[in-house]
């Protein structure tokens, strides 16, 4: 069946996403895959870039391509804040509104309304609260969320959910996570936009039996990818890893898997290793604004006096513009100078240096050396 | 003659830059002409993109390349003070230390010396001053100034000058200017850098006679090319184009002339035709970070409401990455958000609409109709 698809392009209006696994490592639930959406294939394990007002931090659509990312993530909340979907369609979507040709996830901004606006009422019917920008009341239900997310026109979606924080007792827990598999019903009932598909979102804390009727309840539904939510939200590194292990089992094997917001390149490998195949995270723009540059031999920091008269690029293994035509010395000045020149460099190399992590571990899974990879990449920094 | 350049490249070692005018405006002054430097050539008119802190704010050398800038300017008074002509050395000179392959025009700081930081004393000998940045005490006399020049290692070189403020009395715009021929005399004697070329500058405030003055004793010394400074500083438009217009014509037609500061692309013009032939302004970047975008229809001020849902380019006749890529709309939205690449896509943009305005100015003497561009500019903005 095909439909005219927002963009004008005929697109295969398939319930579900496409998504081939090519290769899987004997050793670990690693696997690596071909997403394929009506704006283009996205491999993974893949980390997508965080473009939470609809622009990556500091980058160019132009520079994203040229560091392979295949897919980015902006947020429903934040943009239906401001400008407003009304706006965002009036301008075309998403991806025109961004000057960005490829995939585009949104988060359905249930992370955000829940911690950062004033919230009014929570009820089953949905969330009433106040714009954190100009304290203006709204009102976000399931439906409304895909709504917003359909004018927007961008491939992968997500409902609208209601994390909890970490710790958080278990009857507040299985609350959350009853009204967010409620919510995720009510999401997938609305009918859908030609070439967008609709991620199910796994809640239930750090409790493994929340989480395996959570997936199991989800699963039933029979959502094109699952996202795994509320992890990452201050939990030990050793518990969000023991909770995700406990889990990732009683979700589909043949639907991409997308935990949320995580994180380090270390987690992201460890993830990866319990059978994840998607990620994204603030990380990489957020510490480069910081003068923070990620290597193989550890985190950069630019701003250490050490520095001033390095000659060497951040990572002397490295392809990206900015390794290739600054040195370490000159960061180190734009930094010090508050020079914005500084921080887009280095965010630059960031999530150039991210893809090219994602991609040895796509390398290493064919190969079948992804074992020795996450064993090596246990030296890195957590 | 032929010396080992510090690029390592072998440079005709000329005490006379370059300088061969092609065309010249049968009803004004203007002219075009090729500045030649080791480091490539420069059509004239041209306008130098500013780099301060050597850095053109929010772009990179790859954006500047892009946008055809043949030189850009930084500033030796900023560089001194942070991080020091001692590391830029290191780093292996200016142009390696930006990233930069093309020209650089550093100016002598002269004006950052008696506007910024606090003066302790200043005599025949030099300026003594604490640095603006951490209060240490330091010292700059005609001599240093050209060492630091050398040890930065870039094309064409300014001496230490004495500007004066806006209205200057007529005896202090004297002594100031005495002073400026003096200091030049003495940097003039600094033996040279090879490929790289000291400019006069021709001060005086707004008195005919001390500028005349200036003019002939500046160019008794015979230098390869002529500054013209303390003027943009706060007086009238038409006080700075009549003052222009009273001494141009004493300073050698052979040589090329620069407006230090200036200015619109009204004023550029302007000044063209009384036959300046180089400029340097923060307008475009400084402007840019406040989303202010020029076209030849005015400047739009993306974030007035109007443009909240414009799916039109800020310049439809614009081939900038900017306008190729985004609509008012979304740089409105970005410039709202905070977003960084909003003032860096505007930045972008107003850097090739100067360059632009410069091609054209060239093109309009070689074909003979510099007089009704320079008409047609009456109508742009002041």
């Amino acid at each position: 069946m095909e439909k005219e698809g927002r963009t004008g392009r005929k697109v295969k209006c398939d319930r579900m996403l496409g998504f081939n696994i090519s290769a899987k490592d004997s050793s670990t639930q690693a696997r690596t895959s071909t997403v394929r959406t009506a704006h283009g294939d996205i491999p993974t394990p893949v980390f997508m870039p965080v473009g939470t007002q609809g622009s990556v931090k500091t980058l160019s659509p132009q520079d994203l391509q040229n560091a392979d990312a295949s897919i980015i993530l902006a947020n429903t909340y934040h943009l239906t804040i401001r400008p407003g979907e009304e706006i965002i369609s009036k301008l075309g979507g998403l991806h025109k509104f961004m000057g960005w040709p490829k995939p585009i996830l949104t988060d359905s901004g249930g992370y955000q309304v829940f911690s950062l606006p004033k919230l009014n009422k929570v009820t089953d019917e949905g969330v009433a609260f106040q714009s954190h920008i100009d304290g203006a009341p709204l009102f976000l239900s399931p439906e409304s969320v895909v709504k917003i997310q359909q004018a927007f026109g961008n491939d992968i979606i997500m409902p609208l959910d209601q994390p909890v924080k970490f710790p958080a007792e278990k009857d507040s827990a299985r609350a959350a996570m009853e009204r967010s598999i409620l919510w995720a019903q009510r999401s997938a009932k609305v009918e859908p936009l030609a070439g967008q598909y609709l991620f199910g979102i796994v809640q239930g804390s750090t409790y493994p039996d929340l989480r395996k009727e959570c997936a199991e309840r989800l699963t039933e539904i029979n959502f094109p990818g699952y996202a795994i939510g509320g992890l990452s939200v201050g939990e030990p590194k050793d518990v969000m890893f023991e909770t995700l292990a406990g889990f990732t089992g009683f979700l589909p094997q043949d639907k991409p898997r997308y935990l949320m917001g995580v994180g380090t390149p270390r987690d992201i490998i460890r993830a990866v290793a319990l059978g994840v195949d998607m990620f994204d995270c603030i990380l990489p723009t957020r510490v480069g604004r910081n003068g923070w540059a990620f290597t193989d031999n550890g985190i950069i920091r630019i701003r250490n006096a050490q520095y001033k008269d390095d000659p060497t690029p951040i990572d002397e293994t490295c392809n990206c513009y900015c390794c290739k035509t600054f040195s370490r010395g000159y960061l180190r000045h734009l930094c010090n100078a508050e020079e914005i020149l500084g921080i887009t460099m280095i965010s630059l190399h960031n999530i150039v240096y991210y893809q090219n992590v994602m991609a040895r571990i796509r390398q290493s899974i064919i190969e079948g050396s992804f074992g020795e990879f996450l064993k090596r990449s246990e030296q890195w920094e957590k």
